[in-house]
């Protein structure tokens, strides 16, 4: 499988998603702002993805503070925590995992401040196994909401390109791959950044998963037509009742799911959800440049140059939209406020 | 009010849809090949427009066939009428229109080609002019179910540059700007030849309408926000029970429209509807080539380049997620079969 993100050669070393399906290319990040960069601008990106990139980038980044005391590293890392954490706004895997990281560090006794940066990078490296495993406990979970010859539908890209391990979603889909009870998986292009069209495309191709591409419009004609058996995607944010943030275009998909009597299903690990929130009205929406929609990729300019553009990254799926929510300690159903509440997060 | 379309010189002049907004190219077509080459590449393209380019292209055809008799007149002119209706399968008016000419020259007596030749320019100038007073029509009929300061979504474009005149239902848009009932428009990019990004936006801008481009996909977040009174599309073909052939992405809007309580309405004139399919399982969905989805305007490349990619240019809205159907002869309401019948087409 492929990997989105590796610690090597002290340094984070991300595969540029910015380049693909073009070129395969790898960057190596050795400074704080680098990661940031790498997070704001998407080369590396996918709620659990970010989270340990952010992690990793702590260790980079207390390599350039050279604090000198237990007390200026901590000062030092919750500023860096503060920067990285403001790289993207939307999904709560990237400050869960900032917090979990300073938590535990915390909670050390070492004094020693190159004591503290070995204990950090370990912390780094035990969240992205960490989040491995939670992928491969989700597709376990996820198989059996999956028919035999299923035709899944899923839209932006959760796979192994978005997380530290085979994926949320796509990782339901390269499991049921691997156990033959796969027929095919249609992409939706996603746009404005086309990361279905881009990503989801290319990692499954890598992986030999059979798979087409459809505009995001074509959702509604492809379901009419009694071609899809499940839709599934990742999340960037849960709420406490069961609203799920996700790629933009991901609301839209579970409407029409439910119209068609598709079920919608979510695939997240319990670092998506964010009980602070009580609905989804309470998410914070990352509203990006118009530009992204006015030019594809950077380049073929669609409309006219000053053409006013509505650009939000994400929207927020109603809970009663979602069939189930699949995470690595077993499938959550409605009323989600109390399946939620039960996992005693 | 910008003309797609106009005879002029002796030839058909088209306004070259597929250069804008970049370019704003006028092309003359002589000959019965080029006008084929210009509806099936959408160098000329919305139902209406193309039932009166092919109008026109059996003009530019019956020149080049040099015919010695009535009968050979007719039986050349027939040739041309099924080469012209190939070009494109789902717009009704395309067929319609070509029917319509060739019944209408049927009837006359005349017997020399030349005066069978100006009789058949007169029809097509005829039928532009009958397509300009339907567009007036319906546009007038609309602004009933326009609020003041409404802000109304809509998908392709089904305006001036689609008809003979301001449009279906950007006529409806057009005329409220006028009055000025109209806060702002909402256009739909509409993946994957981005109509409404490229000719939309063009065209509201040269009609100082205040407009904003979105991706297909943020239809169901936008209306979510509350921040849409009303969707309203053209039609490519509407079957006897009110289902509504048009632009893939329609059906997808409808069902988030029929979601969120937004009103659905499709304008369009009387030759876009086909008693002859009874339902929509009828009409005929062109598709087309996957490269259109895999290259964005013929020029970047947006996934593997061997993707397989689903392409129907069309989808099927199904009769009871439309609000009403605007037509120039007043408002059809649901139950459609009835209230189309009752137009007594």
């Amino acid at each position: 499988m492929i990997e989105a993100l590796a610690w090597k050669d002290d340094c984070l070393v991300i595969l540029d998603q910015t380049q693909l399906p073009e070129r395969v290319c790898y960057r190596q990040l050795r400074r704080l702002e680098e990661v940031y960069e790498a997070i704001q601008t998407l080369r590396v990106r996918g709620a659990p993805a970010i989270g340990i990139a952010a992690a990793y980038g702590l260790c980079v980044g207390m390599r350039q503070a050279a604090a000198n005391s237990r007390e200026e590293f901590f000062s030092a890392l919750e500023d860096k925590a503060r920067c990285l954490a403001s790289a993207r706004p939307t999904a709560v895997n990237l400050s869960w995992a900032l917090a979990a990281v300073q938590r535990h560090l915390q909670a050390l006794p070492a004094e020693r401040v190159a004591d503290l940066e070995k204990h950090l990078l370990a912390q780094a490296a035990a969240l992205h196994e960490d989040d491995r495993q939670r992928c491969q406990a989700i597709a376990e979970h996820g198989q059996q909401l999956v028919p035999p010859g299923a035709r899944i539908l899923t839209h932006c890209n959760a796979g192994a390109l978005a997380t530290g391990g085979i994926g949320t979603a796509l990782g339901v889909v390269h499991l049921a791959h691997e156990r033959g009870r796969l027929a095919r998986v249609f992409a939706g292009e996603t746009r404005p950044l086309l990361q279905g069209a881009r990503l989801t495309m290319w990692e499954l191709a890598q992986a030999g998963v059979p798979a087409e591409l459809i505009c995001d419009n074509m959702a509604a004609a492809l379901m009419g037509q009694k071609q899809v058996d499940l839709v599934i995607v990742g999340a960037d944010r849960i709420a406490a009742d069961g609203s799920v943030a996700n790629k933009i275009g991901t609301c839209g998909l579970a409407i029409t799911a439910h119209y068609h009597g598709v079920p919608f299903y979510v695939a997240a690990p319990l670092s998506t959800f964010d009980l602070a929130a009580s609905t989804g009205a309470q998410i914070p929406i990352e509203a990006r440049d118009g530009e992204e929609v006015r030019r594809v990729l950077g380049r073929v300019l669609i409309t006219l140059p000053q053409a006013p553009c509505w650009n939000p990254a994400f929207d927020v799926t109603p809970p009663e939209l979602v069939t189930a929510i699949i995470t690595e300690r077993g499938i959550l159903r409605p009323p989600y406020a109390q399946s939620i509440r039960g996992m005693g997060l």
